[in-house]
């Protein structure tokens, strides 16, 4: 299940209303009977991204007694740097391990995007940490195009861009990783076109490139 | 002078066509007076970032010492980790820093541009290691706007967005940084303007928010 966080917010209130939003989606994650709510962290223009973080982590904190006596996941997602003014202050891979260890949990995890974390000079060590870790909860491909057109809907199929899958796909398993490998496309173009045709196009990439 | 660089290429002979149209440029800022020749320094889709990475270090090691002989300063910009897949694989203040220090010249440092490095968990300590280490050169201020509708030409004026740069000028003066603070702005909407009222937006902003 997917998305929920969005934890930092400029007053109390807005906390709050956050944490007790998460709380509502754990139980519609239980009653769906999917096992894992993915936390998109949220960042806020406003606010320092240190201050975010903070804020972050303490939600999580709030939440996570809620989702272990439910017995769903939470799996913290780095976004890419180019979403750190509204979307999420988590930004590396490193990031997210560090608050997965410190908080340490059964339910809580990493959910890893290589559309996120692609170019992080960091990404080989810090993928070997969180799988062997038992922090990887979740995996998802797709490819970042060149020229990208537009900085959330414009993601490619596996095999159309730069990101190299096949070695990212063998770090994630070399650490022990077993789970599904998801296909996370956002895109204007796909969704545009007759939806089979894209599942079609989906399996073909996969098979060739993940 | 900006910009050079774009080491990374497919082939031997694109490198080496990079390298000397570096030494060209080199040779272009020393003809103008220019102190300084900014390093874009390139990516390539069809490379690995490790790859080009190697390829950016050679290159810069093979125009160095033309550098050095004309008294024209390099400066590695990291960019944002959006440019990762064709601008260039350095995307983070630290791979400048190790670049940087691994090559120890008078002549190489850092371009330090609040856009590509406000989001960085380690801002604040490897800002303190490339200033008070004496290799930053240049230092660029602009703003992150929300939302941001182009990758490349939709940066805001000083305080049009999230970055916070009272604080990172205050890490780059505590560093010893005494050099200009550059505006820099690609924006297709402030371009379209006429350029007198533009500077006046600049200055009334570069007060306030710098």
């Amino acid at each position: 299940m997917c998305a929920e966080g969005f934890f930092p917010a400029l007053t109390a209130g807005g906390r709050k209303a956050a944490i007790d939003a998460n709380k509502k989606m754990i139980d519609e994650t239980a009653e769906l009977g999917a096992p894992l709510l993915v936390l998109v962290c949220g960042a806020q223009p406003g606010l320092a991204l240190t201050e975010s973080r903070q804020q972050i982590q303490e939600g999580i904190a709030a939440i996570l007694p809620h989702a272990e006596a439910c017995g769903i996941q939470l799996g913290i997602e780095p976004l890419h740097p180019m979403y750190a003014d509204s979307r999420s202050a988590i930004n590396t891979l490193e990031q997210a391990n560090d608050l997965a260890e410190e908080m340490h949990s059964d339910f809580l995890g990493v959910v890893y995007d290589v559309y996120h974390l692609w170019w992080d000079p960091r990404l080989r060590s810090e993928t070997a940490r969180c799988a062997s870790g038992g922090n990887l909860l979740a995996f998802h491909v797709c490819d970042w195009k060149t020229p990208t057109e537009d900085l959330l809907l414009d993601r490619g199929l596996m095999g159309e861009g730069c990101i190299d899958l096949h070695q990212i796909r063998g770090w994630v398993e070399d650490g022990g990783y077993k789970g599904f490998i998801e296909v996370e496309i956002f895109s204007k173009k796909y969704w545009a076109m007759d939806q089979y045709v894209f599942l079609d196009l989906i399996m073909a990439a996969y098979r060739s490139h993940v």
